[in-house]
């Protein structure tokens, strides 16, 4: 790739020019973190997000070149454009960047639903501006700009969801970007994106705030010792739902199809379960932990485990 | 306690004289792993399991003193015997040994539900034994001989649910074999006990095996893709998935009732949180993953994270 190309300094050429983060949270912080890393991401890395706060902690923390509180002035002569913002506040934001995004640049993004995102951003998208939407499958239950580090994608997939029209070379420089953090890159369009997230990500998730809910809702003697014998299993759940609330409203709220369908598919499988444990059905109950057990080997299988 | 006192040659006593552990998977080969390092809980090590392999592993492993084909030999002169065996199976294995067993000899065991242990050894129980049930709250998803080790119990708690006339120098007895263990110990009713399991561990372990098979019946194509990409959240599930399948199976139906109702109860709640994503009810949807987050919170100061 033309991008790999030594310069004249010997240092291979920078992906973006002037690469904008809108956010930085754990994934913005991240990627700010490898592109100081390695310097073949950005010639210059600007970074925006909407609280004083957060901006001071990137200046404190050396995240970027430029530190902008206007998202409209920040995307500003940039070649790249990331939102790395809870994806409900995508159409927004996309409203007031518009105008000033520069002919020739490419936004992408890195929310964990892409149905909404093509929906939200594709029709205030000017002329001449590529949208290349992205999600990386990596994260933990941190947020905020102390969240990231630089080895937060390495290994892990991340899912371009390009449009039929999108231009070829702005698909691969956001591919090349994702290579260069660590990633496998795979493509793949919008709606069986939504789908498998909605069985591999966002149902987890649901069922973490919901269990933990129920718990939080027996009697207060029992809650007390719920939260003393917390066991491997409990606490594993409580680690998935320590997670950012608002990103994750946003998740269900944008991925309500896929999520409601794969919850009905769940809950009539806990049913069915459930029904197999009243009428003491051992055979039942023990192919459906095998059937569990199964999709372990599978992922062991392909070093996800 | 009499039990730490010097012997003659300046090591402390053993608890047991000669403590005979039937079976030896997870936490039957952690206890005689743990046994075997200090020196003070057994004298003799007797262990007993069903099948010829397992016998064979764990004298090649040197976990036990004596290994003991015959469960009813192997309890033969035991003044501790300890059920580490699927709880399915106890009745079956009680009626065996009971008349093996000596005067004065206590009965306990590690498994994970109460209410069914005191009905099922009760009625067997000779006159002159005692029995303590417990259960140590620690685990892995890995089974089998190999798969203990000696830290497993260290700064978990193990739950007591002594009987109303249960002899308390025998209670004593077994909470000291759990403090070795590095366990700490609390004693409680086989009800509540039973009740908190339901939500803490068992209702975890049906929605992981749950959600694993919910994702390996949809279509080939999809299933692929859904191990393919499997998140952070999704890699949680499958690991606790992977549990031994006899052991959950005897626990779903050994602790039904309050495992159906926790079932029910999270249903309900997963309804509701659905019921609020289809309606983009923002702030419902907010307030439960804040609650989950309280519960995590609970977790962490209480150093069970």
């Amino acid at each position: 790739m033309a991008a790999d190309a030594p310069t004249a300094q010997g240092a291979p050429e920078p992906l973006f020019q002037r690469l904008c983060l809108i956010g930085v949270g754990l994934i913005g912080s991240s990627i700010a973190r490898v592109a100081r890393a390695r310097g073949d991401i950005a010639r210059t890395l600007v970074v925006t997000a909407r609280s004083q706060a957060t901006l001071d902690r990137v200046r404190e923390l050396g995240l970027a070149d430029v530190v902008e509180e206007d998202a409209a002035k920040a995307v500003e002569g940039a070649d790249g454009v990331i939102f790395c913002i809870p994806v409900g506040a995508y159409a927004e934001v996309m409203a007031r960047i518009a105008p000033h995004l520069a002919p020739g640049a490419i936004v992408s993004d890195v929310g964990s639903t892409k149905g909404s995102v093509v929906r939200d951003l594709t029709p205030l998208l000017p002329k001449g501006v590529h949208l290349v939407p992205a999600h990386p499958m990596a994260g933990t239950e941190h947020s905020g700009p102390d969240a990231g580090f630089a080895e937060l994608f390495e290994g892990r997939y991340t899912m371009l969801t390009p449009l039929a029209g999108s231009d070829p070379q702005a698909v691969q420089k956001i591919a090349e970007l994702w290579r260069r953090c660590g990633s496998m890159v795979e493509t793949l369009d919008p709606v069986t994106h939504d789908k498998i997230v909605a069985i591999v990500s966002h149902l987890p998730h649901l069922i973490a705030f919901t269990i933990c809910s129920t718990a939080d809702d027996l009697a207060e003697e029992t809650k007390e010792q719920v939260l003393k014998f917390a066991a491997g299993g409990f606490r594993d759940f409580t680690r998935i739902a320590a997670s950012d609330p608002t990103m994750w409203r946003d998740v269900f709220l944008n991925n309500r199809e896929a999520l409601l369908e794969m919850l009905g598919r769940f809950v009539e499988d806990a049913h069915a379960l459930g029904r197999a444990v009243r009428w003491g059905q051992a055979d039942y109950i023990e192919d459906r932990i095998n059937r569990g057990r199964k999709i372990r080997r599978g992922l062991i299988e392909r070093h996800q485990a």
